[in-house]
């Protein structure tokens, strides 16, 4: 596996010995169910009790303080009143501990001096190198070593392949009970707390590393840092897939925004931007992510999107249909070979075409000898049976008779099992027989719509964005510089003035149409001249980022006389619109032949660094939302991508009337706009709308632009 | 209410006596699973056996004939070979049965043979009066009569206040899996089969009347008339709330298309609108619509979207939080009264704001001592409460101590338990109490958003549409008549010439830019003097309905020399382009001033009649997608729901430098758009593209307008 697993968390993972520091003997405290766990999950190294009390607990003494635990401990599970914590964290620093987990509450949640008192424990970790789980956690629990270090009441969860690392701690009874429910099992669990030392990021690798775990679950309520998750789960995803549940929406606070990018750029766009970077595959709900978890850590990932669907009831098959068209699959064409096994084993009235509907009478052998067939055609690439339990027949013997044909198949196929009570036994002959059953079509069409991204996106070729050639970033780094030291025009807007934002585009390769600066209608005209008629004419103001707004903007002034009239007109309108800006005069553009507009942007995300966004500009950007993300700098690939995911970029193949566009030239554009952005964080927004695309071949322009410094 | 029920369905509801055909000793056959069932299920009135072998059955005798089987008998089940079926309908009229249920199958499903054999049966039911239900289906059931008439293996549904409707018959058995699984009750289950009588529109007065029901649930493939439908869901839906899960989305054929109306309302769209119309909620999958069915019939409506989180785990309720966001329910502000009684029962870290977080450790009486003053609160109106297992506490504690308070308020509270087995006792606690639970509060969060549209549903005003003033169908009839008469530029295509289509929308009080066909460049410059310059030129032909797409189009002309051009220009180049197509020359038109634009168009569907579209115009609709769909003729409230569900609409009201467009008139002119192609049906496809839209209170005018005649 091509990412390292930091040593210093070994600690957790595969201590000799743990010492619970906080054990009771009182059974209504956590500290006497956490001691009950540790005893009783069967951790193969040595388990000690710490109690200033002393005294005996489950069999074992209670040692008054850690400093007499005999060796060998590597392992600290601390469970004692917030204060009391560092006092422990010096012991056992002294003691040669590495790894403590502090399960205790009353720390930064709970204001400042319980802040302090968390910092203090840092800072006690750091000196002593003691790794910290916590505070204020659950837990870790390693159902295979095994270990549980929470105060959970049992049941545990059944040992399996599902890792699940949470910042919740309140739902990991909840995932362990869906387990036991789901038939799913769990490999490792680990509950964050307050992170004040190792964080989701410093676990995604050793949870990978575990050889019994196929898939990473994460509840998330956001990241520690942002560029190093996207870093470290992109190493992970290439190995194992991480679905995350990503909450709390709605609840982000909305930035000061001078752009339409900066609008629509919220941080869930940053997220769902650096989770694709990343391979990491979004649940929107619990339910989806572990019904997804399943088929991961179960199926082998499916050659393509064609799939079968395999049913005994007509009305969930049509449903099964209209889902998989949802999740992207295609409904496969049976070969004639394929059709005719089929046709020798089923009634008259059964529909052989795709679904195919055995009809209510079909019996465990049809099944059986319809799914053979099936799986063998080499235009399938996946199946989804459904089974509504059968009049005549039991929906456990069906799964009998299926379960060694999936198991040989190197095909996926995932099972709907209408119903809830009569299909008990076929659900624990699917769940024993690892193939993931759901209750509905819609909920297995969707896990195989997820093998199938999987199986794409480890197809992706990994590649490094490049640096476009022709990229200055001195000159850019220069003409800053330059600007910020004699900030003659500089405003508190911090809006650069749009000569110098022409330059740094065009010395990162973007090109521009020559904009001019005309302070008086006389030179206006003289400027319309020698850039040459039809001219644009906007007015100049640092204050003024949307200037079709007011009325700023004139196009296609064939004339002198045009030019003169228009210079007038729009400094009068700017004036009066917007009293308090600083007028500068008109810029004087000449206008492009027609092609497509669209709208590319950046902003820097405090998290994930600078998000790009590209889609339909014009004023109506924010209307109609056709818009994408993706995070900066970004590959071919990635600019690809995210053209094709909104009309603006689609239409640049051409449509109707329009002719296709210089698409090569919009993503050229695009990655370049990306590597200004990171390059230069210090450009907080910056935007391109209108960037005019001629026909193919023919280049695309930056018509008008803005961008906001951050001083 | 306000719907009749056909009396003549009562032999179903109400029958004195019920007749099996085909009744058998033989335990492996439906027959015998049937007569079991009838005889089990403790109906009331008499229940008979015929089959012509004679004997007994179940302890009572088997009649050779139905005409043997004593008083009284009013409904009878069929279930023998489809062949033998017609002279059972025979026996059945002389004896005087009003009603039969043939669950046999082998009738249209099987091919021509036995499409004629069902035809033969329609017509001996009309003959002698019997409604007939199925034939090929599962039969009915009423939970509370009761009586069974399926041959479904034991135990059937608890008895509810659920009524369920199937276009599938394999389905039922899993619907009834599920209730006992998802413990809600079935009030009467009916499985329609083919539906050579009774369809399930005939069944939604009935089903409605029944006391015991509260909801209806219809899984519907498909409707059998749909301007009928509508008409009797929409009575119903007053009265009790109504949801149907359509299947079969994608499985829809292509219209042939004409328009971008055409191309966009698909069938998907027109029961969208009509779903829209009736008040019928439609669930996207069976989940969804039994999770809703629960909530509908045990909880009160909330009088607004106002809603409180009371949870014990913080990660679920932030994710239901931001469930609620999605569902267009608001976070509710307690009130200062509410704040110090949640004070004075929670420990000083709980977080008192909505979500409210009573932290892990909240016990029943705390979870009890917090519902109670959240639910006095003025400001709330509805509760969202989420138990994940407290680790002190059963949560069925916590279910015991809160069903009585949820049973007092007069406001909705759903339930979130995380978990699945930890929970059991809860579940059973509040299924018995009638309250909505569900695993997830994503769930739970989905049916407060269906309690909310409901109430809301119920508080809109019962419009009917009328007919706007100043419409001449008389003129347009004429107008019609007239031009197939002496269809001399009629072509295939059966676009009609602009110049009519003008008149129409005129006759309807649409304004229309007056267009003048110029046959010559001469005649295209006399024109524009009289119209007035600007002018814009398009190609004539009634064989173009995409006249920009070749570049038949020209815009802002501003003197004659440009007209003469632009004349030999656009008639050349559609020459050019079209070939085949007829070219009369050019249409002249007087430019408007400025304005928005949208598209408004209507298509007949088979189904539910017109179907009117509106949304974004231009050349970009099909791609942006930002359209909505409505049934004509529409109320003013129509009008306006459709005009806020698309950014087009919003946009009117004015958006940054946008000055706010006649609203009004837009309405005004969708509305007579719709009456018009209402009226004429012939009328397959009408659609202005662009309607422009002037600044408030100077109307809106169809500057282009396309209509393909259905000769």
């Amino acid at each position: 596996m091509n990412f390292e697993i930091d040593a210093s968390l070994s600690g957790f993972f595969n201590p000799r010995g743990v010492a619970l520091i906080g054990a009771t003997q009182n059974p209504t405290k956590l500290g006497y169910g956490l001691a009950r766990n540790l005893v009783q999950c069967n951790f193969p190294g040595e388990v000690h009790f710490v109690n200033p009390k002393g005294g005996m607990l489950l069999g074992k003494p209670l040692y008054v303080s850690v400093l007499e635990v005999p060796e060998p401990v590597d392992l600290a599970v601390i469970l004692v009143p917030a204060q009391g914590v560092p006092q422990i964290l010096r012991d056992c620093g002294r003691r040669g501990i590495s790894a403590a987990i502090i399960n205790s509450g009353g720390f930064r949640e709970t204001g400042a001096t319980g802040s302090a008192l968390e910092e203090e424990c840092l800072s006690l970790a750091r000196k002593y190198k003691i790794r910290l789980l916590g505070p204020n956690c659950i837990g870790f629990m390693d159902t295979h070593l095994p270990l549980d270090t929470t105060f959970l009441p049992p049941p545990g969860p059944p040992a399996g392949e599902v890792a699940f690392l949470s910042h919740s701690g309140a739902i990991c009874g909840t995932v362990i009970d869906w387990a036991r429910g789901h038939g799913f099992g769990i490999s490792r669990m680990i509950s964050l707390g307050n992170q004040v030392d190792v964080n989701e990021t410093d676990l995604l690798a050793p949870v990978a590393g575990d050889p019994h775990t196929r898939v990473i679950t994460l509840y998330m309520e956001g990241v520690s840092n942002g560029r190093r998750f996207i870093e470290q789960a992109g190493r992970v995803t290439r190995h194992k897939p991480v679905i995350a549940l990503k909450v709390g929406r709605f609840t982000s606070g909305q930035r000061a925004v001078a752009s339409h990018t900066g609008a629509l750029a919220g941080r869930e766009s940053a997220f769902n931007a650096a989770f694709h970077r990343a391979g990491v595959i979004r649940a929107e709900t619990s339910e989806e992510m572990f019904d997804w978890a399943r088929a991961l850590a179960w199926c082998p990932l499916p050659k393509g999107r064609q799939v079968v669907v395999l049913t005994n009831a007509g009305g969930p098959g049509v449903t099964a249909a209209d889902s998989l068209e949802i999740n992207g699959m295609q409904l496969a064409s049976l070969n004639e070979q394929t059709l005719a096994a089929l046709r020798d084993v089923l009634p008259p009235a059964a529909s052989l075409h795709n679904p195919v509907d055995m009809l209510a009478s079909a019996t465990p052998e049809q099944y059986a000898a319809c799914l053979r067939p099936i799986l063998g055609d080499p235009g399938v690439q996946g199946v989804l049976v459904i089974l509504a339990p059968p009049p005549m027949f039991s929906a456990g013997a069906v799964a009998r008779a299926l379960i060694p044909i999936i198991h040989n198949a190197h095909k996926p196929v995932v099972v709907a099992l209408m119903g809830e009570r009569l299909i008990q036994e076929a659900v624990e002959h699917f769940r024993a027989g690892h193939v993931p059953e759901y209750r509905f079509p819609e909920r297995a069409a969707s896990a195989l719509g997820i093998l199938a991204e999987r199986a794409e996106y480890l197809e992706r070729p990994l590649e490094q964005p490049e640096v476009p050639s022709n990229v200055h970033p001195q000159v850019v780094r220069q003409l800053l510089d330059q600007y910020i030291a004699n900030n003659t025009t500089l405003t508190t807007s911090g809006f650069l003035p749009t000569e110098t934002l022409c330059q740094l585009l065009e010395a990162y390769g973007i090109a521009t149409l020559p904009v001019k600066l005309a302070k008086t209608a006389n030179e206006a005209v003289e400027l319309a001249q020698q850039l040459g008629y039809p001219v644009a004419l906007k007015v100049a103001s640092p204050d003024i980022p949307h200037k079709s707004d007011i009325g700023g903007v004139l196009l296609n002034l064939e004339d002198d006389t045009a030019v003169r009239q228009g210079f007038a007109h729009i400094t009068d309108i700017s004036r009066r619109m917007r009293p308090d800006a600083e007028i500068l005069g008109a810029h004087v553009q000449h206008m492009l032949p027609a092609g497509q507009e669209v709208i590319i942007g950046a902003v820097q995300d405090q998290q994930f660094g600078t998000v790009m966004m590209f889609g339909s500009g014009g004023v109506d950007v924010e209307g109609l939302k056709d818009v994408g993300f993706a995070l900066a700098p970004m590959t071919g690939e990635e600019a690809e991508h995210l053209l094709d995911c909104t009309w603006a970029g689609k239409k640049l193949k051409g449509y109707r009337s329009l002719p296709p566009a210089d698409r090569q030239a919009t993503k050229d554009a695009l990655q370049r706009l990306a590597q200004l952005a990171a390059d230069f964080p210090e450009l907080e927004e910056i935007e391109i709308n209108p960037l005019r695309i001629l026909p193919q071949g023919q280049g695309a322009f930056a018509v008008d632009m803005r961008a906001k410094l951050n001083l």
